[in-house]
């Protein structure tokens, strides 16, 4: 991308942010309701410190004017300093939510100059870029981490009031599409946008296999719990029956029963569960449980991937810019037509059985942006696809979202696999 | 008190509780920053929950506007009903700030109505009176919050500005006032609202002792922390020993030293350490430490309820209405005549060395208000005398204020005792 | 006593711990089942380490064989060095069961030796008799912490096979025995051993009050249960509902409910429970709650100990030597005479009302062995009287045990008192 | 194998279970040191368990002597019932150690006449060898748990006199070897004894390789941490990092530095550390940091298995047989021939950059056998290869051992790899 073209995106990846933000009050803003969720203002100082640290600070001669926030909102980059503790975010009253829009304003006045001067060369380019998608992974844990915010509110609170389409259609039970074994070439390779742990690309055996054409459905899954699939080890992995019973887990993340009905919390409030919406909000542990009820599997990620090439279907995206706020029941026969795949991007972030770990070749940068993906890949599961909170833009075939498999307070659900 | 006298009570206490609240944005208020801090709009709200709850709901035909607040704002009253989980107070963005203040003007207009009118029984008045104890408790509680709350942030932000006393005098080396042993009647009686757990009054024997004339300094700490006082186990209770390690104390709460200075935050921000200044924020564990180096010991709650009968000068009581904000160093000799104990009331709250235990022929009351006090008295020792949060009105000879061991982020100091 | 009784004596009570630890084996002695137990073989190495610490290391040319026991079995003396640590006794395998007893021989040797020769100066006598005394309250806590070790076995095993007498008796439901006010004199004076926590005696001004002559039985406790008394909040100090909360206690500690019936486990296993044997193995939260419900208290310390002084029937005293094991029913009529207190030395530990406290004018001892008492004055509750596990002639009027609210692992239950 | 030979085998493998038991003491075989620790004695009940539930229980008329063991010594398996709490194992003091020699002795009776009757199904059979590689694993943990049990006391006891060679040769710095990419048919297939999660055999792309001809050595261990390997973030995974500083970690289990001279402590005690042993007792955290620092990488399982199965020297292959009970310093040349991989097996267990996890296709046995693996897929990491306290004729090329990335109380050491 050019400076001139990348300019305009820096303003629209930065407004988007605020535009989030706006349905939530400076009270919604500061608390963090676990350790895994951060306070509404302090993505929006993160994302900015990003741009401040990485090219502000190091490609111009900048001064900030607030240097104590260079380890109040360094996430976890080792290599700039120390981090003020991840879970007590909830803690900071200050700065305020009118203290962080000036700080947003501050450095989106110096980069706009940079990116209009001379000193814009590639690297900064490079970095910027880098920063707008790194912007737009918290664009999707500001909502995620708002819905647990509001959720555990006992007034029911509402982020925006939702509608739902007023069709809905249902899904055929697990319709396969089969592709054959040989190898395959995994990873980003080429021009574009992709994040270092895409890549390289590699070559990977692949026996034949078959995936479901949709998604997991709500209705779906409460056969799989009227058949006592959170009571009966036997399908669980250890670790996630010692999870299901610590935790008490009787249902997916956000669903309650209510005189016999089953409700589930979204952004726009509290409503009836619809038996066709994709199952939003569970575990690694449970969508593997659930697939072994079934005997089936989850798809590897190259498994995936290969399949997400050949055969979806672009027009059934339905990403954050749809406006749903929640992945949503099928309006239109799914799938479209016979050899495609449905409801691949969007709706809900998939889980595959593929622990997340550095592909063949994968060298991190050397500096400290070689923190952002690298020093993760271990005991987490790689995700893919893409949900209703991803904003438009951001996620592709090749993109490794990752989770523990505890995990759930993300749009996280499930589509199958099966050998051949 | 007669209705009218009671409702400009009322509407006295009720506004400086929005007076203390004023310098704390909608941030700071929100903000839980350990299980025993409350966020400040959780004391509003509660506060007005007390009134909603024990007086326009029992005694009218009060109908909620916001019946979840009933769970929501119940601090511990098992006969009330359930209670929102005291550690995720701080969980709650709703209700904001906004619709807190106006949750209080309902309650006001309505207990105002109710005190204007033949409703306002002994019954209610008796209530009322009790209210408005409760939350001039609150005010203090809102304060000591409070600057936990803006402790814990490293920006190091400023409550108030605040300006101490040009003169400093320095206090004499624990000075002491003698007192003969006798029966003595402790607790409460007779007219003038109190606690239940002043009361009943009872008779006590008293050997003859001595109290210290004055409040130990911090300069007089820092020769305590000069001589290992926080490395040497032989000083501790087992107890406190334990805590001094685990949470690796060194030092009284808000004290820290940067290049070879003692400072000390307070609510006007972190200051340099005044010598004469009563030493603030200890644990009963470092107190009773500190008189077992020095060869004293915590009086009894006894001892100094009678001492202070007998001997205190009432012109040298600084308690919240003197605008201080923390305890002062003494800005005339001190103390005033030989015969007088100084820096009884006011300043900061005395540890005894009396547990927290009901009197000979305690009852609590039988209603709900019955869990105000008593289910409380375990683990906790007695502090006397109010300090420079205690609003003015609220402290007397025989109130008994009482903090688990280990507590310290109260106002709390120390005055010593010896047998003769 | 001079040194000939005393090694008389020493050699009785240090028999009498191998007696009670013969029924053991190797791996019975080894385990720790919680924190607050200590393996067999522990208290049977650090009663000799206190011998040869205090004694053989301070007044003699002593060397010990075994330096690494210096810090291996010492229990919490700070000024003796370091102490391995407590809750990770149950990991030292090493020293085994029988070079514990080796142990022992050589301390034994070594103390006789001193016993019988010049060196035993009133010094040397006057820490004996405190060794002697330190032991048998480790033979009780050896008891206690055996019996828990062998009641976590699902295999229900027995320390020693014992018979109940085949009269039982029922007790009156709570008679009362009513005493004077007045000024009472309370606490050791005079010849005779006694912890230095049970003086200087002092005087307490005491309000008339009445104590029940017999102590709570089974059958009073499973009233409470019946009327819901682990149930109701309402009972409980806010700690103790808590912890009934947290550890889902429904019943005193090793009351189990088979096919309808109560069970009971002790030291001859698990058996039926008998109505009117004392309750035993309550907190101190229980007992309070029990008092609560019926409407009585705890009595103080100092009440108990003139009632104790002033009415008990030494005839009916029932501690270790009878071999019991366990607190019995009464096989006599209850109290035996009108004017008497029944029950009050032996059976169970009575809780009182009283926090533990130093008596006005305490002072332990400058050396080591003021840890011995001094340091525990802290959130712990006072208990008189003995029990079946307490051996003979330990036990006195102004004895003061201690245990924190929520312990109930020793023979603990409930005598009441009520005001007049 | 048919029932002749496994009788000997069977017989065989018992008796060394109580060999490797025989220097324990009942103390010892008691301890439970840590969660990850079972008792020897468990350890010994636990194979038989195993034989009597899925054997007798199943094949044969048999009624369990002791049916609280069905609970007691159930390790894990959901579908035969309840089990006792893992981390209470140490809780348990009965049965002794010689009732478990009975229990033992009982179950090798009926197991040995019904290897020598008609019932010796092949079914039977089959199950008998799973058994008998079952229990040579637990006689591996039972040495690991032994050494962390005896790790633990400050008297540094010692399981077994050992001697080292008096020859030691240095290993060569990192010398390599080269493979090929390609396809590779990476699992076990054929005849002979494998585990389930061996299999199904399947095809793996490999890009070229190197994998480094001997193991890390101590003493290149040393130059890490001289390079403050571990106190650097950027070398470590975010949970490594995180487990470093919790645990304070600053060299490999077991290493501890006396007077400037680091020890390690085997099962022959405490010693000095040799040059060139191989490091053992690292995590794999430890491991990935190593590589890091180094510009290496862990081989993957498939790169492992194939570089075994192309180029190991069997000669130079050191199990439990071999009597050294830890890894050795090379006493020949090594790697013996230029085209060779040394230490592949025996000395340490070597971790792979590899998760464990489901090979494709597989599918566990239906049964309770079923769970032996299948169920701990998640947060581990495969190890391959075997140690010096693996039995003879357990491992082979197709073995996949597995640990939490955190563990390091099993024989595991470091083999390097990198792209070609």
């Amino acid at each position: 991308m050019n400076a001139n073209i990348l300019s305009k995106a820096y303003l629209d990846v930065r407004r988007l942010t605020e535009t989030l933000s706006a349905p939530l009050g400076a009270e919604d803003q500061t608390v963090q309701s676990m350790p895994d969720v951060s306070p509404t203002k302090w993505h929006r100082a993160h994302t900015s410190w990003f741009f401040e640290t990485f090219i502000l600070g190091t490609f111009t001669d900048w001064k900030s004017p607030y240097p104590r926030y260079r380890e109040l909102f360094n996430s976890y980059y080792e290599q700039v300093g120390c981090q003020f503790p991840r879970e007590q975010r909830g803690v900071l009253s200050r700065p305020t939510v009118s203290e962080v829009s000036e700080y947003r304003g501050i450095v989106d006045n110096a980069m706009l100059e940079l990116l209009s001067s001379s000193r814009a060369t590639e690297d900064v380019l490079a970095l910027v870029e880098l920063g707008l998608h790194h912007e737009q992974q918290h664009q999707e844990l500001l909502l995620m981490d708002a819905k647990h915010v509001l959720s555990c509110n006992p007034l029911d609170p509402c982020y925006s009031n939702t509608t739902l389409p007023s069709i809905h259609r249902s899904t055929p039970e697990h319709s396969w599409l089969s592709f054959d074994g040989g190898l395959a070439n995994i990873g980003h390779q080429g021009e574009g946008f992709h994040f270092d742990n895409e890549g390289p690309q590699h070559r990977v055996w692949l026996d034949p296999y078959q995936v479901s054409r949709s998604l997991v459905t709500a209705s779906q899954w409460l056969t799989f719990m009227e058949d006592d699939g959170y009571q009966r080890p036997e399908l669980w992995l250890a670790d996630g029956w010692r999870t299901v019973q610590r935790e008490g887990w009787t249902a997916p993340l956000y669903w309650t029963k209510k005189q016999g009905e089953w409700n589930v919390f979204t952004l726009g409030g509290t409503r009836q569960l619809i038996a066709h919406e994709p199952v939003c909000h569970v575990s690694f542990y449970e969508a593997d449980a659930y697939c072994r009820w079934l005997g089936a599997r989850l798809p590897t990620e190259a498994e995936w991937e290969r399949a997400s090439v050949i055969s979806h279907d672009p027009k059934r995206t339905r990403l954050f810019d749809v406006g749903a706020l929640h992945p949503w029941p099928p309006t239109e026969h799914s799938p479209a037509n016979p050899s495609s795949l449905d409801q691949m991007f969007g709706e809900v972030w998939q889980w595959t059985g593929s622990a997340y770990r550095p592909y063949p070749g994968y060298v991190p940068p050397t500096n400290a942006v070689g923190e952002y993906n690298g020093k993760f890949m271990n005991n987490q599961y790689v995700l893919r696809g893409g949900s209703a909170f991803t904003p438009s833009g951001h996620v592709r075939s090749t993109y490794r979202n990752f989770y523990p498999p505890h995990s759930r307070w993300m749009l996280s659900g499930v589509r199958l696999a099966k050998d051949l």
